[in-house]
């Protein structure tokens, strides 16, 4: 199965939400066969661990708000790598096709000339709902499920259409939601969601420091502001979530023993 | 790290878009681990051989149009195993908290008192952009992802808000797609949608039969007629989906060869 990872190609590859049972088998087997691995601060060690002992580990540090690295000297170093004949596993938290910034560094790849490929990985809001044990979607209820992120560029303003957002028939996930959740609450109360539209405040989900928070709409800033570390926290919007707090205690309990 | 999977305990498992490979490691472990595992026709058999030889393997065979079992009856044999003791999992196409009626089997164990967890799994549209080589959200152009499911009950009309999802600045996932090919590309358009926004349709994403064209919107609906045959199809609607037709063949064949 290794003939997918020639030498001088590239893999961007999930490490899903941080978790490392949570990767899938196949970025597992990638990262094992790797000869040199750049990753990102959302990267955990139980990821990193599974590399080869042999294998380069070059952390790119890319976390919001401080980005350590230019993307472009991020390119040039997987091209760099590639082009001396290693196999490359460019490691993204979460999905790469989802808020993953992967097409700068596809781009780079194919005006090289450089074999580059993608395995997906699970994206936070799925590792999100899995720990609130609920669905995202429900028949009838929550038809459409939307994804934005709240990570703008410093000084930039959030540029959503929260008009189409504010939809009592969807849930929204909002990803690096936790400095932006006064605008979001705001303006999603001021396009017409009810107040009392339930939403879940996760953070680090599926990791050992997971906090996980179920509010309202109106109480959302209080919650981020009071509840939370600071680590990645993804909001969850919308009236599937109250699905959580109807669950029965009892279960939950036998669960967390 | 068998400590949450007791007797008597129900896991809802994604199995993923397809391909054995984009199991999550720890579906796999649930998986060796049960005594039953309830799958639908959409979990293939390189997912099921990962399960124990002594487990019971029940089909209850979910598929778009023929259902051969109700969705009650589909809990009550859940509950019944787990309360016979059992370890169970119930494997579910994708992720079970995307389009995954994962509620109802929720409900039906909370109800019963019976310990229900859920792991997460690659959602189609993950794997679809995966297969793709693209990202499904681009900085300034595809700021918002949304996914909606085009499947309605036989003889119900689809009801979306197609004015909300004929977004320019955001990419479209309309999961089962194939039957509303027709009715997404004429809404999408007399919506506002330019009609040659490109569009991509992928057809058992991750699996050997796997069969993927990239079109546009006006030619949507020729391309689901004349060119996947009858699997799951998935929808990728918007402009970041045009990286996919600007990549260098140089580099694909590279990956192909």
């Amino acid at each position: 199965m290794s003939g997918d990872f020639p030498s001088g190609s590239v893999w961007l590859v999930g490490a899903g939400p941080g978790d490392p049972e949570l990767l899938t088998r196949k970025a597992e087997r990638l990262i094992a066969a790797a000869d040199t691995v750049f990753y990102d601060a959302l990267v955990g060690p139980g990821v990193l661990a599974l590399a080869s002992p042999d294998a380069r580990m070059v952390h790119v540090g890319k976390r919001s708000g401080r980005h350590s690295r230019a993307q472009g000297d991020i390119d040039a170093m997987i091209v760099a790598a590639a082009q001396s004949g290693e196999r490359v596993v460019r490691l993204k938290g979460g999905d790469p096709s989802i808020f993953g910034r992967s097409n700068e560094e596809l781009a780079a790849c194919h005006a090289a000339g450089i074999a580059v490929r993608i395995c997906p990985g699970i994206t936070a809001a799925s590792a999100a709902a899995a720990s609130l044990g609920l669905s995202l979607t429900l028949r009838g209820t929550a038809r459409k499920l939307t994804f934005v992120t709240a990570h703008a560029r410093a000084g930039e303003a959030l540029s959503l259409d929260w008009a189409a957002l504010a939809d009592p028939y969807a849930t929204l996930a909002v990803y690096m939601g936790k400095a932006a959740a006064r605008e979001v609450s705001a303006q999603l109360i001021a396009h017409g969601l009810p107040v009392d539209t339930p939403v879940a405040l996760v953070e680090n989900a599926s990791l050992a420091n997971e906090r996980r928070f179920v509010t309202t709409l109106r109480l959302l800033p209080l919650a981020a502001r009071s509840a939370l570390g600071d680590g990645p926290a993804l909001l969850l919007i919308g009236a599937a979530i109250g699905e959580a707090v109807s669950q029965p205690t009892q279960a939950r309990a036998a669960l967390t023993a």
